[in-house]
């Protein structure tokens, strides 16, 4: 079998057939759950706790996908088995899971057609692209604070992981006249910090790790990682609002994030961060995350830098 | 030939066939723009101001799908004329066009495999389901403003027509607490009323009609509709910030959305607006509309009530 | 018989005999609604958009107090036409409307004590109490913007005319230490101008009258009286946000209320407005007000001036 | 003598005598402040913290009462003293303090009139409604965030206890339409969680009780009793702004407030807090608290149960 | 007499030595107002509405300058008269004035120096730099709108033309990233658009020019002008709030500024408006202010273009 | 040498001849950032902290001054050194720091004249004024909250000392509306509070020294100071956002500037706080700043109040 498996509504299907109805709700509202993990050397990295997270926000949504947590991590685990078996050994998978509030009956082409009920429930896996990465985990990525301002949660909550993401796709278009490989940093309504599209913001200041409240931010797990590793490092960590102001100025900052852990950021708005170069902190976790899963995790980023 | 059709990226497909990849951005991220059309007497009723906002909503959004208006509307025109074949006499389509980022091929399963560069563009066509709004457009529907408010213009603008719609997902779960009918009316942040998931909100107040501003709602091509004809029938109408107190007080209010036109709202969080019947100023709104579009828009509903 | 009555949950009681329990929702929680009326030469002015103003604050509170408007209006004037019997002819009487949510019976101080359920309705009358407001009617008001900022109608809508009062009794108090005749401008939430506690507040801007949007302020009889007069004169009225730059450097401005009809107002936080005297189109309004009941209202506050 | 009396202006009179004029500003404006005290088998709970705290809200309000702390504390349980006796043993009182600012001279019937200078000063008793909160505090409360929205404090600030309750009235109203035994939860205009219109709100998240901060919500008396049991008990206790997504995935939620101490709310806007039930950390709590008062609290509600 | 001269506190002096102590309120606090004026044809256009706003901001800041209008029109007609002598035929001049609240007595480097009482007052000319302007004249300026938004007018209000300009300073500096020719387009708290930190922006929709309130921008004397032309031409001029969408999806753009009257915008965040030329509204503007002053003013700038 | 001398763009000239140029940034725009640091015994306090809080403003507004902060704080004790010898035993200085964006070529009178480029750098000492401040020092300031808010810093942030200060400048005209010796306390656009004009704002509650958070306010060295020696005397020390009700109801308040270190503050819109006194926390720091410095600060500043 040379194809990896998809996980969809209880099948295992081939990938290459995974897709969804033009009237899935996934498709008409955007109104999905997601998550996003990784294997390090093969293994998932606290799958539990994304999938605990997922559960949170199934129950934000009131989307009931009639599995367990302990059921939906066996499935997953499952299907990583046997995607895992077709990728090379210095590759990992990245698993998603989402739910969508499944098929909207209204939009079917043929009355009568039958409608699945209940949630669409998918979860895949693709190798995960270092080369997209490489630059920035080498040398540290340039965030740059658009005039679109993240979604605050009286509308929908970014404490869920969620796709109705548009003004993240705004904001990556405004960040990227600015600087084409530049990453949005969304501010909130009240000009706070808050995240990217793809990760959790921290800076350090005075050797201390300091992120935005949860407010307005996915309480992420490899945040989560961070905060574990630094109680280990004795690294202080606090929450707090954050400024540009205090961006400009801190010794470091970084983001937090599923595929690579953590990335450096040297640059806001144009202007270098601490030394513009990768800091003490950001090398300090990194080689305590090393540890912990046993291996080098930029290293797999950056070997994939055409020479 | 049994089966509609439906345009996916320059092709015409059995409606059967008609899916988005797990990886397409309008799967991942929500964001996709998208209109929706009807027909009366089996002909679409303003396509081109459809599709004319939907190239405004492809601007903000910066895709380019590479078809000018008039291209889209000669292929919708085609594509209903196809499956108008298929409808019975008294049945009318719903025509959708959505536009996503297109294929996001980061996720996919298997490296190499040909990603389709470009927006994914498609339109479909569905018998509009009268049965499902039959009740509300003969009694009037029930609005509930739930705590969950509308999306500000700063994170992404109403006056495109989107489906990054988690908000209105979870505002009509609360609305529905209140009464299983209900709708949800959003607020704004600043409590001012904005619109339905589904159409917008209009009051009558002293013989004007009075909408929100566009500043947080989506214009209407039905809205727009109901401004032509009020100025036809010489009812004055006008734009204001409305909030809760001036709708208990209205003397009517009404929703205005494609498949239906007009539908009366009778009721604000419970309590009756006006006498609690679908008012005069819906009425000559709904007999000039019926007039426009030669045939009785709100019986084509009532008429698929259960004896 | 010589002391005036009270209309009090449908009992005509004498005036020294009004009061409502400590249990009353009225003094419990201040969820009361309420109207405030005079007559000019006896006779009272507008009743009929008080008493219809009152029932619209009773929809918004859900409130019924089993009455009609037209029974509410008669009631009224019987007990006007008793109790102007017993004021000079030089007096006028002020007609107060007011009803709570009820007697709150979990305070009662004897389980099992009879409750009364239902709203408490109350009418009562007083004498105007000219000489309070002589010197600002010939002279001209103060008004001072206090850091207490306005309640948004998100929180409850000040086109309800109603007696949680905090806000303008904590705002005044605020006005006050700048100037102890100060009346406090409250700002709302954006700092746009709103009200006074006890009137609507209009500027006059090259011969234009401008007035704050009905978003953060009470729909004024009195202010609707200078729509009518402004309109018959030639006067343009228009509706906008206004800011203190704008009030300061306006040519005129004025309070408009029940008891006064209008009231110069000739100073903003010790700034001159105009040239610090009441202003023509004050003076045109009035004139117009005195024609339509007769008789010259400034005279009335003024002659009580001690000499 | 058989009626209990009432504190009212420095005289004790019998409780069905005790009434407010209906010019008194505690009627006009709702400018009032207040307090609720109960027994404990008889003996107030922290009496002197309640008055402290009225003494703050009279600061805020600038009213100055011509008593000290310690003659009001007397005077209450003076008051208490003999009211008590009047109540069976199984019964407790609530002693309600609210102090107005002080009679309305102008809206006095007849001029001449002698009106009271000073604010109105009252204190009154009643027997605990213990079956009014029985099943709620037996199997949990259910709360509701309706669309009104919590004042602000550059309004009127949450920290006084005040009476200008407009917006618990109609967020409350709100509430009951999706469950006529659900209490409103009002948002702040961020959107944060504040408190109910009788009770402060607390959720317990991996074993920390979390409460909102006191920016938008009462520094209760029984809040404080929690922090000083937590304290004892070994439990963590941190102040946050909280979303209704952490209160939907909350372990635990419970209000507290001074008739019952704390009540467990199990549902938020239809959807199941933790299992459903009172938790654990309510449960050490109220056995701490019994233990404070010599009694079995709950059991008071619930054995007025009807079987 | 080869120098121009500069009013600076009632002296004519030589440009070269104008100055301002270094503990001068201008320099130590930015509490300046000002204005600019230019000469079309060697006339000053519209100086005495320059000087009339000026007095505006002047009793906003509660300066006085102890000179009237009049005074101060004449006194600028007499330093232009003196100043024009020293341009060239096809120069203009510029004419600023400024008042800061004067010399600040406490920084003062040895105590007793004799501190000047009362406001600074400074008119002085220069020549319009028609090249700095001339490229975007011809082809249409970029604007950008940063992440720094507008003051509200609760903290100082736009309506007053003033010195306190850190948040033009680093917004200009945010739009340079995007492109080193872009101008910042502020937003304001809402996400309306304001002005540029030189300009009022006005938008064509339909043949109607659409421009943002006043709430949030400077009441410009040649966007005054604009609506005097338009209203000559037929051309409908409407105040809106308008978001980022609006100007996306409009016909044409423009700028208002003394300098130049009129600049096509051609761009907003890197997305063309219009056909991305100047348009027909701004022609027949443009061609009408030129017949208003007796030259073709976009030549004045264009011929200074580097051939 | 009589005169002092001010540091100008690398030069030393005599104060009397330090000037800018009517088209300087920092007359222009206001665009400039700033220090105040004062001696104690002609010793600078904290020299260092301040030159590295202005290089910090430096990277957020983006100047390059071209000097390290080494050199910086060498030029800077150079220039107190040489002007500390023309000033009385008994006196001390006051030294400014001031950058601004430089000279603004567009405006200068005569084209061709030489423009500096680059920031205009200035370093200026002044003999610190005592008794503009002993009265407020000895028996305690009275602060007023204004209608103006405080700047946000999405606009520009405070947490960099700036000249930008018009909001400032009208706050304190509105305070000293209310009394003439009253500084303004700026609220922030939520109602919290921030900071004077010239100082931080503490209060104390219940032994705790309790700040604003840096989100709205200058991070003082004057406030960290206090940090300092709260820690080392075992005073609590913590951030919150604080509203006006617990202003009043603190025990104490004061003011932390450079000038003075702390300044008691014993009343808020003209409410006395604690016992209307200085109180024991401000002595304690004080005493142990006077420690730290050798020399009693206050009486520096009483000594100068006229017997």
């Amino acid at each position: 079998m040379s194809e990896p498996l998809v996980f969809l509504n209880g099948q295992l299907i081939p990938a290459s057939q995974a897709s969804l109805k033009i009237y899935d709700a996934g498709v008409v509202l955007g109104a999905t759950v997601t998550e996003m993990t990784r294997t390090f050397r093969h293994q998932p990295f606290r799958l539990e706790d994304h999938v605990a997270r997922l559960f949170r926000s199934l129950k934000y949504v009131r989307l009931d996908i009639g599995m367990t947590p302990e059921q939906l991590v066996a499935a997953s685990r499952e299907l990583l088995a046997n995607n895992t078996k077709l990728i090379a050994a210095d590759d990992e998978l990245g698993l998603i899971h989402f739910v969508t509030a499944g098929e909207y009956g209204s939009y079917v082409a043929v009355p009568g057609t039958p409608v699945r009920t209940g949630p669409t429930i998918c979860m895949h896996t693709f190798p995960l692209p270092f080369a997209l990465w490489a630059e920035r985990v080498q040398s540290g990525a340039h965030v740059v604070t658009p005039s679109i301002r993240h979604v605050p949660p009286q509308c929908y909550d970014p404490k869920m992981k969620y796709r109705s993401r548009m003004h993240y796709f705004l904001a990556d278009q405004e960040a990227r006249l600015a600087d084409p490989q530049a990453l949005a940093l969304l501010l909130d309504l009240d000009g706070n910090v808050t995240e990217t599209s793809g990760a959790n913001f921290l800076i350090v200041e005075n050797g201390t790790i300091v992120s935005p409240t949860l407010r307005n931010t996915l309480p992420g797990i490899s945040r989560a990682t961070v905060i574990e590793l630094a109680a280990k490092l004795g690294i202080p960590f606090v929450e707090r609002d954050i400024q540009v102001h205090s961006v400009m100025n801190a010794d470091e900052a970084f983001l937090s994030s599923t595929p690579y852990g953590l990335c450096p950021v040297t640059k806001i708005n144009g202007v270098a961060i601490g030394d513009d170069r990768p800091g003490v902190v950001y090398r300090r976790l990194m080689s305590a995350w090393n540890e912990l899963v046993g291996m080098d995790i930029a290293a797999q980023f950056t070997s994939r830098i055409d020479g």
